[in-house]
């Protein structure tokens, strides 16, 4: 999955429950040429979120095909209805990026190479459906191979699913990355995937193979970096989705924690009647979780304070957490991630602080 | 899945290496009129295991219908090669199966009914075959409901895999069910939903809806007993199967934890670099994890003492279990689970110990 020029379906959607394209938009290496949104079609992107790259808002394939000279590779869906299904309103905007000549990358739980005519389609002008939700089928259990990988491992833990676990990642790589260290992200989700073109849906893995597939990752990139940052999932006291962190926490066998949390937050989203408990618990939980098959400790922290509208009172909260985990903690998006990057070479990771990332 | 009399296939793997078959033959509601073991044609069940309901022991599924007076419902895979794979040397048994009208219930990771030969040769009979390991199509995530059940519910759960949580949940079923208290017992893994006729597969199910597979069968009969039973697996600390262990435990929601231990074992089974914790940091670990999202200790264990021949030494060693995690603790298979059943009945599970399981 390496395409260079794409466009980026998010009808209806643009740009505050497109929260795939915009992670596309904002974190994955693909020149974004037009983004496909019937009721902003004439507006331009930056009229919308002024810190991304600017790209036309088309009405349809046919008009960002016009509007990239003809030029290219795909059509991301960077979006998903609950349920993750797939919107019938879209079927003419696929098609018409098939019948040029272009990939479909989905993250949807609909996947598109199970639908005849789709596939049909694709098969006919030779082009792939990429449903990135979707298993490899030689996955198996992990065996004991995360903790032999050369690279150090760092795993995004949260205090809650939505957080920004998949953001801070990323931004912890670029910081990493700006001082020399040979960071690599490694995906888990279907928006880490489609950013970074490779990677295990592990939410979608059987359980069994939680663990497994992301071994499996670690050990495929782990011996070509210093650092590897694993996206985590959800968390670990998480009514539903606990049994997709633990696999990883265990999975990636990390060196280190970055223990993630939304300012404000209070219950598990989506789950209200759930108190989050204190940070604290979280601090011992996921380290007396991850130490008996793996040593390791929380060394730094991700807030994300972007319900919070005032820089100071945003500062103050950071600071707060800080203090309160005893570890260097920063807003990625609102500070950059160069104090978390502080927490994690601190803890003697990445290369040992040594600046020379190799 | 309700079957009365059945053969089990255990082919040169009778008693020691035939877990599923013994777990069916010992819990199991099913009458079982043949073994099928090609090795030890001749031999009677009570020749290799003298607690079990005697039956013939024979060479092929046409003898096992022979010695039942063609009176079977259907024939059990009882063993499984590693990797879970399907022994084509049972085909001609599986066939002759299909052919007299049995279904054919099967464990494996391989599905029977992908078996193009053997669907349509099923199909052509009017028999099912049944891959109890294939999860339900329609399972989702979690949604709040384990807790809102009206029975009370108890969940084993391990100091490691193999250490006999299945065995535990049957046998404290079978002690509670004694004194009157309406128990049932809630399968999460093959050869409980083999015994069981029911159940969801936890392993096989995707990591998304470990917990939701769970809830899906506490609501299903929850409202019919006084105290669930939910098969615990792995354990929370596996280099592995963590996701699977976690899953259960959140989603089960449990009132009460019966933590199980293999006496003696000090190293994950398979996983030997990885040392077990102490019992008093699972303790912990599983109370801690499982409370923000239910309120819940562990109220007994369960010691495997099956390594251990001599009576007097392994009643030390339950003892000394008892002592260190501070609750009632019994050998389930050795001692019988009444004292487990008093752990869980003096937490005020169950009806309350009141005796009327009412």
């Amino acid at each position: 999955m390496n395409h260079e020029r794409i466009a980026v379906l998010a009808h209806e959607k643009f740009p505050d429950r497109a929260k795939t394209a915009l992670g596309v938009m904002r974190y994955g290496d693909q020149d974004v040429r037009a983004v496909l949104d019937r009721d902003r079609a004439g507006d331009r992107v930056r009229d919308h979120v002024p810190d991304l790259a600017d790209a036309p808002i088309v009405d349809s394939f046919a008009d960002a095909h016009a509007a990239a000279d003809g030029d290219l590779d795909a059509l991301y869906i960077g979006i998903a209805p609950i349920g993750g299904g797939f919107d019938e309103s879209w079927r003419g905007d696929v098609e018409a990026a098939i019948e040029t000549g272009c990939d479909v990358v989905s993250g949807l739980h609909y996947f598109l190479n199970e639908d005849a005519e789709l596939a049909a389609l694709a098969d006919e002008h030779g082009v792939d459906l990429v449903d990135v939700r979707k298993p490899d089928d030689d996955l198996t259990v992990a065996s004991d191979a995360s903790g032999d990988v050369d690279a150090d491992v760092v795993c995004t833990v949260g205090t809650d699913c939505s957080v920004g676990k998949m953001t801070a990642s990323l931004e912890i790589v670029a910081a990493a990355r700006e001082r020399g260290v040979d960071a690599a992200f490694v995906p888990t989700g279907q928006t880490g995937i489609m950013i970074a073109g490779w990677g295990n849906p592990i939410d979608r893995v059987v359980s069994d193979f939680a663990a497994g597939a992301v071994e499996e990752m670690l050990v495929e990139v782990g011996d070509d970096h210093d650092l590897l940052v694993v996206e985590g999932q959800g968390s670990i006291v998480h009514p539903a989705y606990s049994a997709v962190t633990c696999g990883i926490l265990h999975g990636s066998m990390a060196d280190g924690l970055v223990l993630c949390h939304a300012a404000g937050r209070e219950a598990v989203h989506g789950y209200e009647s759930f108190d989050l408990p204190p940070l604290a618990d979280y601090v011992d939980l996921y380290e007396g979780l991850a130490t008996p098959v793996h040593e390791t400790s929380v060394v730094a922290g991700a807030v994300n304070t972007k319900d919070v509208t005032d820089d100071a009172t945003a500062a103050e909260t950071v600071a707060d957490f800080a203090d309160e985990v005893g570890v260097p903690a920063a807003d990625p998006v609102r500070d950059g991630a160069d104090r978390i990057v502080d927490g994690i070479v601190d803890a003697g990771l990445g290369g040992g602080g040594d600046g020379s990332g190799e």
